[in-house]
């Protein structure tokens, strides 16, 4: 049993094209009108393949096929939303690597014991509304639902509001379900797969992640008289910020990464002296006691470049996920699988957040990785091979249909 | 002779209300809606003072009121547009001030020999369109119209099609016109008067100024699972470059400042590695060759951030006005009426850039500084006291009507 390589270039190619960029990547922002379309279009491809499906609370989408019996099914998925201009496999993808599993069952008229499904999470990427994966994190049990919806994005528009603009304010609790798995095919968006010349990572958790936000407050000033001995610049303290951020991980070891992301400039014009700068600060890693070794450096950073410019801080820690472990028996069946085809394999730590990462928290889950093209995601240039995604969709099939139970 | 404070006041605070801020600040952007009230209120005001008013291509608004003799006119003014969260006294002090010494001649029924006049000058903040008094710029023929028409907001907004659709886009051609005098009231926007108790500066010039605009391209990435030894940050580069600009002037020494006031991140999400960051630097010194040497740093500070972070550095060099010389026969007329009023004064350069800049190419050009409470401005809690204001307005009134020849 093998997924069908043509219908699938082509559903990524019909998808891809809703939010396209003029260099080929996709801005598709959660909840947005584009969202919406790809949206819809998944929803009418997944009616056609003859899915029940159904939208809950947090507009995340589920298509069940039918088992032979009535047990809890193997759900997959992924997201549809995009970062703004980034490429055309984070999340959709695994989206659609589901859907063709799907159809190439369909294709063989194969019966399971276990109903196979799958599922399109909300704003998984935190772009335009934080905390990232929050349809999944609901789902999970760990967002309350009340917060999710009084999330706001920059312009202050409400995500409960943009759900139900968009007609994805769906009736279904957003709960935990009875599911026999849950199973997330994903680009890697690191380079080690490719390094190593492989076409499967078999996925077997996920790195702890910490978010916190910085507001660094100074006084804001005409850029011309006012002597550099009165200065106070908001801006100047936050370069010192980003610089120890950096170093960070030089000094605590290991394989942890720290980025600033995002910073924002106030009044940000030339001729006056930044009086307010906000920025984010990402911290991810394998090891959590690291994780807490790196947040106090970012508190003593922060407290010396305050004093150094006589800027006032306010840092939160306002998020934080420990490491997941995926499921023993699930990734066990992903490398059966990966075997089974006789495909070049790795076990493989993911340092992104995933859905999988909330999911593993209420059913047993595993991630199915195919290489990045320089590593490289969140980016227009984000790329991956249709021999490698042929590899990773035939992985997921052949998990996907072992842990459901298949009768022929 | 002398203003009528109460007067200013009421005027002030009239005028101060439209784009005023929750905070007590100002927010009336160049060409705003809240630009157009302003000046639909100041126009008002001047037929009433029964001047001959009249705008130019650029939207500056002139009114003249007639002398003894068809002389070239003693020219006053200022600009009313602000930045961003900006105070209430840069800009319309001045152009009420000029406003209140005409009222004041006419409530003597003085006469003059040359015609006096004032004038509102368009986009003197730069800080919705570049660059910065674009309006007395093209006036002294040192930007062409075409460019200036052509220069856009951040929203790419044209500048000549905001002044239509504000109605300000008048047939008088904007080219250097024959002037006795141009004199301009402005607060300091430094901590020099205030520190010394003096509520008048008779300004002698205005220091050189450089403006720089720098990209830095890197590779926009995921901020997960993305090793540090891959990365190329093009907010790491900025970071450096922003420290290195803010050590300019000890190297250099003297009154040189540096400032990077404006600076843009993209994507701009916590989770991405920014792929792009521009900004912008100020440089500004009494000192040519000063000037010069810190431009030459800027140049290696830019290509050391950038080879040692991995990335691509765009850096113009894209305006440079030299030190302005004021006209040693107003700057006299400005310290005489100081010296007859018996108000404490002295002599000062200006650090920041004023329409008088470029009207000391085309006329005899002079300006008087009120003190700014803490060397404030360019922001919402910039404050000028009354007592001072009326020091510097009777200076002004005073040195105009020397200027202009008062027959009595």
């Amino acid at each position: 049993m093998r997924i069908d390589r043509a219908r699938l270039a082509a559903s990524m190619d019909a998808l891809g094209r809703i939010g396209e960029t003029p260099r080929g990547g996709l801005t598709r922002l959660a909840l947005s009108d584009e969202d919406r379309l790809g949206r819809d279009l998944l929803v009418r491809w997944m009616k056609e393949a003859g899915l029940a499906v159904s939208v809950d609370q947090m507009g995340n989408i589920f298509g069940i096929r039918a088992g032979m019996e009535t047990l809890a099914p193997v759900l997959m998925g992924s997201h549809a939303d995009s970062v703004p201009t980034g490429g055309k496999y984070d999340g959709q993808l695994g989206v659609l690597c589901a859907l063709e599993v799907i159809r190439s069952l369909d294709d063989r008229g194969a019966r399971t014991r276990h109903p196979v499904g799958m599922v399109i999470f909300t704003n998984e990427e935190g772009a335009r509304f934080q905390p990232a994966m929050i349809g999944s994190g609901v789902m999970a049990g760990k967002i309350p639902l009340e917060d999710a919806y009084n999330t706001r994005d920059r312009d202050g528009v409400r995500l409960g509001d943009e759900l139900e603009r968009i007609g994805y304010l769906g009736p279904e609790p957003c709960i935990p379900r009875p599911l026999r798995a849950y199973l997330e095919l994903h680009i890697e968006q690191g380079p080690l797969l490719e390094e190593e010349g492989l076409p499967v990572g078999v996925v077997e958790g996920i790195v702890a992640i910490a978010w916190s936000r910085l507001t660094l407050a100074g006084v804001q000033d005409h850029a011309g008289p006012t002597p550099m001995r009165i200065r106070h610049d908001a801006l100047v303290a936050a370069a010192e910020v980003v610089r120890g951020i950096r170093e960070i991980p030089r000094r605590v070891g290991g394989d942890l990464v720290s980025t600033v992301g995002r910073l924002d400039v106030s009044p940000n014009i030339p001729n006056a002296i930044p009086g307010r700068v906000s920025l984010s600060i990402d911290l991810r890693g394998p090891d959590e006691a690291d994780l807490t070794r790196a947040l106090g450096m970012v508190d003593r950073i922060v407290k010396d470049a305050a004093r150094r410019e006589g800027v006032t801080s306010t840092l939160e820690h306002y998020w934080r996920v420990p490491r997941t472990v995926f499921d023993p028996g699930v990734v066990s069946a992903v490398e059966r699988a990966a075997r089974a085809l006789r495909c070049g394999h790795r076990r493989i730590l993911s340092g992104a957040g995933h859905d999988a990462q909330y999911m593993a928290a209420i059913c047993p889950t595993g991630m199915i990785f195919v290489p990045s093209r320089a590593g490289r995601s969140h980016c227009e240039e984000e790329f991956t091979g249709l021999d490698d995604i042929e590899h990773g969709a035939n992985t997921l099939l052949l998990a996907a249909a072992e842990l459901a139970g298949t009768l022929g």
